[in-house]
């Protein structure tokens, strides 16, 4: 309803003559260029009366959705908190991202349509694998990865790449998931495209476009163009980034006027994922109110590291292993310090290495294949994607590689394991975090430091990683005559821990759900692996929802429900949090508000969708006020 | 107390003089004569009297156990109940386990002594890695496998050894674990034993023992013998096989009072996990009252079938597929004849087929090597451990691998994922199911059938798999003219199946609790690659016991205990059982009592310690008992 009779209000619509079709089609013309959408509006005229067929809301982007809700407000036709709860905060990304400059998007034809898989345009050269977007992204250039569909192998490439377009797969692809999770553009099931991956080459109506071509996809309404179109911010975009034309835009106000109503009614407070200063920055700019997940994996990356990483995996005495995390801890040092810098006088909860040491080795295949094809050419050397190896070193790799493989390393030796089993990793990594703490403090800088614990199963397992790394920064702060309350707690994110999390809650400050591994282990999914089904899964309702994309309340939301209950109970000061990619989910972020957590964490570019989520959840749902 | 009070009962001891040492020495030798084990007695004679300073149970073998238990009984000592809950059931396979000649016994001395890691004792010729113990095996020697420890990858090695020896590892090693699960005598941590591998020998005190070389090991004491030794069968199990001589012995007297008052007692049933004929005739020897897991992967394979499996595997169409089925139809079918026979009128529960796919093709790794070798020699041919190939059949098999490979297969493309992914898998193994009960009762069997469909987590998966095979099972019994009630179950193996346990209880017909895969996912442990941190984890008491050996009841047991609580609520008629490992654990056992389970379903040589479990708990724990 709310659309049209809202039309019905604009001075001009209101003059015109219902019974001459040359007036009403002006009418038409005229709102689609306010709203910059098409009206959803079936009418017919009898006996010189209008009626109305249908009037159902029509496909509205996100921006005339907003603008709609403002005017609705400011015309008084409702209030403030009615137009507000109107929204829909799983499409304001879309008000941020880029768009096709309007004169080519109303004058360019789409070489094809597939499925809107994530919002925004993007323009790029076509690539057709992982590996190349990943080389050519490494060189500077801006790609577009085509493929029929992708995997979890495809995803360095994936994120490297300005835009995805897949021929097969649906909005729930592994592609569009991967997509909007990463906030990349795609389109998916572009079912009139051809791949012909021999010849590095995709036809398209008769049109053949080559690797290195360009090509512009608009993931917003799923079109193809195969020419370089020109991009333009949107100009919500523009007016956050301080643009005063665009700030003059009604966009720009009805989004202010929004978001400080969701500020103001939020219960929950917003964090964000992020693991760098850029990262943290861009939060922050957001609205972020801290970090919920600082993940320490990328620190263990990077040619200087990769060295001091290995010899870590490799050493054979603690000496050696010592002198390995001696090199490693003054580079973590700084990147923690860049890292307080960005969020000072905000919380940042850093998790301490979560990954298998495998992840930092060669891929096993591969170095087998290679040091096998070596030894029968009788070379001395072996050639790896990234690396020549002496054959030596590389038989000693792959047998420590062999070694450390796991069957399953999901569910194998990381997380706190990892801390039990190396304990100068963890303390070497809250050395870093406390000196970093402590270099900010000594320029008048305001640290909240949180240090969790990932993949904690028993009560036992979180006491005595405390009771061995607590010390550790101590010290460091008594040398350092620093005082800082630091802050001790795990993640969430087996179903063990949230059976026992009574227990647990003893020995914790604080609880982050981490609802993709707990969504993993619950459902027995490994989010790598059910791409093959999970299409066919949700097509047949096997399961309520993509599990990944919105907690699954009945199984894993019970897990959480459970864990809150026994946790606050034991320990009624414990802090609770998500960190999962639900926590930038509308759905899961109400169950989070719902089920009385403290924050929820996301993505930096999702950390509007959550403002705006969790404001609506403390004001009741969107369905109930349209009541 | 127990031991000592009935020794002194036993009339010739109480005719001995303590005042005299050689009389007491006497003593002793008789009561250890007696009881076949030593009695742990510290005592001292002052001013003419006998003081007994120590009157711990002594260590006694479990063939004493049952002996004192008999006698005091029926001396009168105890109730016959207070006898019978004195019992250890964790001991009570050792009765059955060969042991070495009486008289060698007691004249070799061991080379070196270990861990008694596994009961019994065994005898072979020294191996040193797990694909030798297989391929020796294949050939029908009988072989002990000796390695500094096992990995999940000697898997296959180890079950088709006589016995296992290692230089490394405690009780609650990898080896020692597997072992105590197959029934396959093991000693441990034998840290005397210096292994050269590259010399295929070990040595031990100075003696060298190559590849090839008899010895004999005594799982039960942790004797190492370097020579070949005679083994008996113990009474008992001469006894059980209708030795007449043997039941004239005292344990078989006993053995047969305790287990009928285990039987009176129980509410329990007992079930075995039997996947074939011999070892479900073996099963109801020992007085298994059904099979509670019969699993169906063995029927996928053998030389006649890997040719159709693999067929089905890449079947490009549905005509291929089920061409390929239909050759495994009647073959399958004469599996279950077999089974459904040696359990005639006792329920056989049967799960459908579990493993991921790309169990049935070759290891990724040895493949890739392979291939990649083949073409750099530019040979025409690949050789793979159990086959040849022509190349471009190997790059084919490569690529399927490589497509089915995944980075979880614990979480992966398995279980009733598979039966919704090829429909005609299920059905195929349904209709084999169905026509061989029909073949039963053609000859005039009972066959009492239930069909199990594993990893479960929505109600929606059991609902439309039922509705898919339920059609499929009717068609054969109609066409067959056979009334026959079928029961539909699931496993409850995965946390979130436990959270909405009331939801799939409106569909089936029973639960059977697979605690190795809900262990596995509780706790996020990987079965297959926990053993490289568990040992420490045990020592740390970081895990309240080995999750994997007994049930731990406050997060998996909790989860246990929901689904019980829900399922019952929705469908009191809901039949409940356990088919982990679990269900041969003694104390896992009691639980499984506590909790209201119709039955326990274990390994076929652990069925008498279910049945003396089950009793004990129904009559209260040896513990309340002895106080």
């Amino acid at each position: 309803m709310a659309g049209i009779r809202n039309t019905l209000r604009l001075p001009e619509l209101q003059r015109i003559d219902p019974t001459s079709y040359a007036e009403l089609r002006k009418g038409m013309e005229l709102l689609e260029r306010h709203y910059r959408d098409m009206c959803d509006i079936e009418f017919t005229i009898e006996r010189g009366k209008l009626w109305f067929l249908q009037t159902r809301v029509g496909k509205r982007t996100s921006f005339a959705e907003w603008v709609i809700a403002f005017d609705m407000w400011q015309e008084g036709l409702v209030s403030r908190d009615q137009a507000f709860l109107r929204l829909d905060p799983n499409r304001l990304e879309q008000l941020f991202k880029p768009v096709i400059r309007e004169d080519q998007k109303g004058s360019e034809k789409p070489a094809t349509k597939g499925l809107n898989a994530s919002p925004g345009a993007a323009v790029g050269r076509v690539v057709f694998t992982a590996d190349a977007a990943r080389d050519w992204a490494d060189r500077g250039e801006k790609v577009i990865l085509v493929r029929r569909e992708t995997t979890p192998d495809d995803y360095h490439g994936m994120i490297r790449s300005q835009g995805i377009l897949t021929s097969a797969g649906g909005t729930n692809s592994h592609a569009a998931v991967v997509a909007r999770g990463e906030g990349i553009p795609a389109v998916c099931g572009a079912d009139e495209i051809r791949i012909e991956r021999a010849a590095r080459a995709f036809t398209v109506r008769g049109t053949e476009v080559k690797e290195g071509d360009w090509i512009t996809i608009d993931g917003t309404d799923g079109s193809v163009y195969v020419r370089r179109l020109d991009l333009d911010d949107p100009p919500l975009a523009r007016a956050v980034k301080g643009d005063e034309e665009a700030r003059q835009e009604k966009i720009w106000k009805a989004f202010q006027a929004f978001m400080e109503r969701a500020d103001q009614a939020r219960r929950l407070r917003v964090r964000a994922n992020a693991d760098t200063p850029e990262q943290a920055a861009n939060a922050r700019a957001r609205g972020a109110e801290g970090i919920g997940l600082c993940r320490t994996e990328h620190m263990f990356l990077g040619e200087e590291r990769v060295a001091a990483v290995r010899k870590m995996i490799f050493a054979d005495t603690e000496g050696e292993e010592r002198e390995a995390l001696d090199a490693l801890m003054p580079l973590q040092q700084g990147d923690f310090v860049g890292i307080f810098e960005a969020m000072d006088g905000l919380p940042v909860t850093v998790r301490l290495l979560d990954p298998p040491l495998h992840e930092f080795l060669p891929n096993h295949v591969d170095l087998a294949v290679a040091v096998a094809v070596a030894e029968e050419r009788g070379d001395g050397e072996v050639v790896l994607r990234d690396e020549k190896l002496p054959l030596e070193e590389a038989r000693d790799v792959l047998a420590k590689v062999e070694e450390l493989s796991e069957a399953n390393p999901m569910l194998g030796l990381r997380g706190v394991r990892l801390g039990i089993v190396k304990p100068g990793l963890y303390a070497m990594q809250v050395r870093a975090i406390v000196e970093a703490a402590c270099d900010r403090r000594a320029v008048g800088g305001h640290p909240e430091v949180e240090i969790m614990i990932p993949l904690v199963a028993t009560q036992e397992e979180l006491r005595q990683m405390r009771e061995e790394l607590e010390p550790v920064a101590q010290e460091v702060l008594s040398r350092r005559g620093v005082e800082l309350p630091l802050s001790w707690g795990t993640m969430i994110e087996l179903p063990r821990a949230a059976m026992v999390a009574g227990e647990i809650a003893e020995v914790a400050d604080f609880f982050s759900f981490g609802t993709n591994d707990l969504t993993q282990t619950a459902f027995g999914f490994s989010r790598d692996d059910i791409g093959k089904f999970l299409g066919m899964y949700e097509e047949r309702k096997l399961v309520p929802a993509n599990p990944f994309v919105t907690i699954d309340r009945a199984g894993v939301g019970r897990l959480m429900q459970m864990t809150v209950g026994a946790g606050k109970a034991v320990n009624p000061g414990l802090h609770l949090g998500i960190c999962g990619e639900h926590g930038g989910d509308p759905a899961s972020v109400v169950f989070c508000h719902e089920i009385l957590l403290d924050y929820v964490s996301c993505s930096p570019f999702r950390v509007e969708t959550a403002r705006l989520a969790a404001g609506q959840a403390a004001l009741g749902s969107s369905d109930q006020a349209s009541k």
